[in-house]
């Protein structure tokens, strides 16, 4: 089938298949810090790496339905810093609790039972039980193009400046995701775990 | 363990670990078409959706150790258009083939054994067996942070006009990506596929 965007429903789809077409999607958990001091933790999936030199991030947020921006956003731009956390699969049901449109100033990491463990380039806490978390700092926001009737989405960039692995998920020099089996995000109210890993080296140029 | 980007072989880790802490990442399978009509395709895996209204998507394109850009960013630049195909298992391994560097001008369609099909809002074909395809027009780029020795990677943003799907992925009105399993990208020279997926709705405000 082909269709425009927004003419799934002519196609014969109940829902928007994007999500579910681009995935897996790795899940960016947003630590950030207000200027007022009050702390909040999210999911992103619209989130990943964009660089290596230097190590560079992004995560988008955007409006939903009406919906205001979460609160990482105005953190973020207005402290200036954030942290990501990965989700192994034991920390799926805390994620998921994070990801309620609680209103500002609410602590997701209380909420959600979370310990959180302090940094060391930002002042923002990390999730201590995350298996890893990349201390981050704010390069830009692109605001996306504006549908008509809402607010437009908006892309955070970030540069990472501090690297946190828990020791027990390296093994032979490698960070080996199977020991936390990171949860990714599918389309609807889909998740998969990465449970298996398979090798397949770049081919040579003949 | 803790350290700065770059400094993991300090910290005991034989490769540098982002791109295994930020995973699993979708594939964007980008086919593009030159100035000169030449066609591309190759895989990136920094790559994800942006947005939903409008539809929205990123994929960036580092140099790498020395390598000039990968071909599919001199393309969009020239002809403002790309197709993004979705790398189910079965393409695995033509996948693979297309990611090798080849001279400009090579087309990798044939050069893995592709077969092409048209798109309709762009003149970039599309991977014909892929289980979707989404047609892009160029919105921006944006040049990220150059260090000092190697040349800028670059990140393309893109406006999805039109979506393909093999109507035998479709069940029930939703996409079901266990009918094709789609790969996505890990650390060091990893894949995983996505054979298995559980539901987990939103938590309700109390």
């Amino acid at each position: 089938m082909y269709f425009r965007p927004g003419a799934h429903q002519q196609a014969g789809l109940a829902f928007s298949p994007l999500k579910a077409i681009i995935s897996p999607r790795p899940i960016g958990w947003i630590s950030s810090r207000g200027q007022d001091g009050s702390l909040n933790l999210a999911p992103y999936s619209y989130f990943n790496a964009i660089s290596e030199f230097p190590p560079m991030v992004i995560f988008s947020s955007a409006p939903g339905s009406g919906l205001p921006h979460k609160d990482s956003l105005r953190n973020v731009i207005e402290t200036k810093e954030f942290v990501v956390n990965i989700v192994s699969s034991a920390l799926g049901d805390a994620m998921n609790v994070s990801s309620a449109a609680l209103p500002y100033g609410t602590n997701e990491f209380e909420a959600a039972g979370l310990e959180m463990a302090d940094c060391h380039a930002v002042s923002v806490p990390r999730v201590a039980n995350a298996p890893a978390a990349l201390e981050c700092h704010l390069w830009k926001t692109v605001e996306l193009p504006k549908p008509d009737d809402m607010e437009p989405t908006i892309m955070v960039i970030g540069t990472v400046v501090g690297i946190h692995i828990d020791d027990a998920v390296v093994v032979d020099g490698k960070v080996d995701i199977t020991r936390y089996q990171p949860l990714a995000r599918l389309g609807y109210m889909d998740y998969a775990r990465v449970t298996e890993v398979f090798e397949m080296p770049r081919p040579t140029v003949k």
